[in-house]
């Protein structure tokens, strides 16, 4: 099974990556090449049992990183929310066209007659609004408020078209926030939902923006990881031309993170410190705080875990790592 | 109010224009200039009240029709339905990355400091699904099951997206099917809904790709016209981030169509012959055959006439210019 991952040097591309290289496998198959692709050049995987081969490129010519016999395209690369939203042409080059390239990849290779890839897109929870009160079914329309999910879900509207012409085979899945991120703050407008817990284990002060009872849709990296996996394999025939799969996160507030993070390490929420800030507010306000995952249940993507044994998967996957980067002892 | 129709040699972009030639007004306000661009140059329209620009260029390329001061642009440039099916890059080519052009001539206009013009953008019933037995309710999913469609529905994300930002003020139109259509046959999937009514009114026969029951959500050419025109001046500080409007339409079978046209022709509908084409009923048969239109009733949006005035009006205003063009006697 020859697996692509677009975007292999992100924080959940070297997850997927890391995962792959340590059960060899994917979909009940022996991954037989794995090709990593990103802006900045990915780390390789010095202990996989397969070939890896890492490409530095432009998601606007992902080609090279999708040879004839690709069987399985994880599609991650993206332009994050805040950053998206500061920079609306680099937003547009990247979620947009970075997946239209992606489409017309695999369009020239099902028109040489090589078989149409997997793809496996991360689509996100800020294609919908709603907010607070939003509690939505899987026929939920997408009415994005900021221009990372107007990105992302035209993104998946024209994947879904190129799917529909067999030019790929496509899941996308609308990830919830993903908790907790190492290593430091991003440009998401969501990068606090990590902050507030990560900073605290590092013994480090945080800056939460928005109020206690705040909620929102998350999920660890662990289960996103499973849960790239299980779209990987997944038998797409019964899904029709609907190809998009809310996952099966966790609706929490920050009260609740906060105590689960005083569970992990007692005291440490007191590191915490209010502090509003109206545009964060603004963007992750708009998205919905609560799915009903139906769909994404019956497809058989697995339930999430409880809030402290996300804290403690952190604990035990990314705290030494993210201590050392940082420099804190 | 300077006035700029995108796709202007098209068929509603010729009857918008003459519309606002006799008018000489656009929503409470006199027209000071009028832009007409299209792929192929559009007529000039001589007895307008005010100065005509013809423009001939491409989609991709619209800043020249869009001077700063431009007040409301109509973008109706499209490759329609069997056309965009057939021809996949050229479909993306007009269909979304025309409208990726329109947002960054308006960005660029913005950014000079020019106001943000009107944009009225022509969506499509096509960006839906659900086929003969939805009922679409406004929150309605857009779920496209063709090229077009999804084309069409990604733009009009995007075009959101930089209505949002501030570089135009949208106005989506998911427009029914438009019949009756004068001239030829065109590549719509959707084309024999007006030939089965044109051809027989020529006196000349047309084929039916379709059963007899087969429904569909249609509007006539003076109807579509009347709500361009409404969407121009619409106040939209009400619709929020929502900018997208289904219109009040008509559902219609084509055994309601057949009497009518014998109810303008005794005898015209035994020139429909029953030619089952299994590629057009594949795409129009994944359209709704009726939504619930509240939202546009509330906005002012007019209702529909009923089917036989539709067939007389284009008895009253194309017929005539039909058959000349045609050579039919």
């Amino acid at each position: 099974m020859k697996v692509t991952i677009l975007g292999a040097a992100g924080f959940l591309g070297r997850k997927l990556a890391a995962r792959l290289a340590q059960s060899g496998r994917l979909g009940g198959n022996d991954v037989a090449a794995l090709t990593l692709f990103d802006a900045a050049m990915p780390a390789s995987l010095p202990d996989a049992p397969f070939p890896v081969r890492c490409l530095q490129g432009d998601i606007g010519d992902p080609a090279a990183a999708l040879p004839p016999g690709t069987d399985v395209v994880f599609h991650l690369a993206a332009v994050v929310s805040a950053q998206a939203e500061a920079d609306y042409a680099l937003g547009l080059r990247v979620n947009l066209h970075g997946a239209l390239a992606v489409a017309e990849a695999c369009r020239h290779l099902a028109e040489a007659g090589a078989k149409a890839p997997r793809v496996v897109f991360t689509s996100s929870v800020a294609t919908f609004s709603g907010g607070q009160d939003a509690q939505l079914a899987d026929d939920a329309r997408q009415l994005p408020a900021n221009s990372y999910g107007a990105q992302k879900a035209a993104a998946e509207l024209l994947l879904a078209d190129a799917s529909r012409r067999g030019f790929l085979d496509l899941v996308s899945l609308r990830l919830p926030t993903v908790i907790i991120r190492p290593g430091r703050p991003n440009r998401a407008a969501s990068s606090f939902f990590s902050a507030i817990l990560r900073e605290p284990l590092l013994g480090l002060p945080a800056d939460l923006p928005v109020g206690d009872d705040f909620a929102a849709w998350v999920a660890s990296p662990r289960r996103v990881v499973d849960w790239l996996v299980h779209a990987a394999a997944l038998n797409t025939e019964g899904l029709g031309i609907d190809r998009g799969v809310n996952p099966p996160g966790l609706s929490v507030t920050v009260a609740h993170m906060l105590q689960a993070l005083d569970g992990a390490r007692p005291g440490a929420a007191a590191l915490v410190r209010h502090a509003p800030d109206p545009d964060v507010a603004a963007i992750v306000g708009t998205w919905p705080a609560a799915f009903e995952p139906f769909r994404a249940r019956t497809l058989g993507f697995s339930a999430h875990e409880p809030l402290a044994d996300l804290v403690a998967a952190f604990i035990a996957d990314d705290l030494d790592a993210t201590r050392a980067e940082r420099g804190v002892s």
